[in-house]
């Protein structure tokens, strides 16, 4: 089942995305819900990032290739770092955009920024200090992000990734939540401007989901509609995603 | 005027504080709403964080002795990251909890964790590239928190500061929201066990409020209810706020 969130007619609902059409959902997706006899063509309606996250999770260096790509950056010290979960924050709100939104950058950065196409876990209900056997449980479905970025932070003089990860519109995430296929075996191809630029698969990545999903909810719980972006197969090319000017 | 959130008969409520009562406020505080007749005995209601954050920012080293102390600890290069703003996201939901509520240390955390007081801001409308000068019409008011830490990154192995600044529980925030003073002129004082631990005041600050708004909303827009806690006047002691036991 596809899950979009959409305005139609300056009305914000849930739907159940069906080839060219979206049938209205009834309720809340996270308990109880129907799915309604009204649909509406894709065309007329404008999807919405799949859900509100109370907190938006990100996974640092979640696949060899990616970390590889860093060791030879910035050393071998940084394999120690990896052992551990490193999960960081990405701003809700006004960060997050819809697939199609612009990704706009603001003075102060530079005019270029970084694409990486990454699965993200959508969570389901509330989970708190659960096993990787039980995550399942606790998971909705899938979606997909561009964890943009404007460079590294000491590019800026920066300590912490705030301005170059949580800039506004810096998550567009979506089309909608998929909630029947087998996250650990689908390819992530991110285009720019219709070409290639990237393509890895979940089979590589360091964690799985239901790893993460646990490694997180044994410190934080997640809330229903928390997003959990597992990391980008690789690093992108700088310079080749300019999508828009500074404005 | 002094704003809290509470529950009262299983019901959670916005309300004007007077004394040892609470005078129930209808409609939304960010918006239009009316002081109602209808009051509560403070001892009758349960006091929640007085918002509910969609991002809750918090700014590291805003003060000359704090970022002396970690001079020392960490060498002069330090001096050169704290010229940009640097603020971090702490999470929202399960992060923040009322005043006199647990903290509730996870295992596999040490048991001991730190305590850093901290003059908050609260935002009142979106804030998109506001000016110093513009910042207070978009400041509600100001609260007070406890930004508790389980140790330095490092200490864990880690390279982000998820479990040691985020864990359920390490953000207690209130009683209330102070609409009616200088954020710029107030004293500090961290109590533990009723101990006189840190004493300090924001007159002390490196940014002041109105130039940390500012700074944030040129990069990210700040949403109504965002907490912007501003920074602790000096470091914790750490092993002298054993507040519980790890569970």
């Amino acid at each position: 089942m596809k899950i979009a969130r959409f305005i139609v007619d300056g009305f914000a609902c849930y739907g159940q995305v069906e080839e060219a059409e979206v049938r209205a959902i009834q309720g809340s997706i996270f308990g109880d819900y129907r799915v309604t006899g009204l649909t509406f063509p894709l065309s007329r309606v404008k999807l919405l990032p799949p859900t509100q996250p109370v907190n938006f999770w990100n996974i640092g260096l979640n696949y060899q290739h990616h970390l590889e790509s860093r060791v030879e950056e910035y050393g071998e010290g940084l394999r120690e770092r990896i052992k551990h979960l490193n999960p960081f924050l990405k701003g809700s709100g006004s960060s997050i955009v819809a697939t199609g939104e612009a990704i706009v950058i603001p003075p102060g950065l530079p005019d270029f920024i970084d694409y990486e196409g990454e699965l993200c876990i959508v969570i389901g209900r509330p989970a708190h200090r659960v096993s990787p056997e039980d995550a399942p449980d606790y998971i909705l479905g899938y979606t997909i992000a561009d964890d943009v970025g404007a460079g590294p932070v000491w590019f800026h003089g920066d300590f912490t990734n705030w301005r170059t990860k949580t800039s506004d519109s810096f998550a567009p995430v979506g089309p909608w939540i998929e909630t029947e296929m087998d996250p650990h075996n689908v390819d992530i191809i991110v285009r720019v401007n219709g070409h290639e630029e990237q393509r890895g698969t979940t089979r590589d990545m360091v964690r799985n989901c239901y790893e993460i999903v646990s490694g997180i909810s044994r410190y934080c719980t997640l809330h229903p509609g928390d997003i959990i972006s597992t990391g980008s197969p690789s690093p992108s090319r700088p310079g080749t995603s300019r999508m828009c000017s500074p404005t």
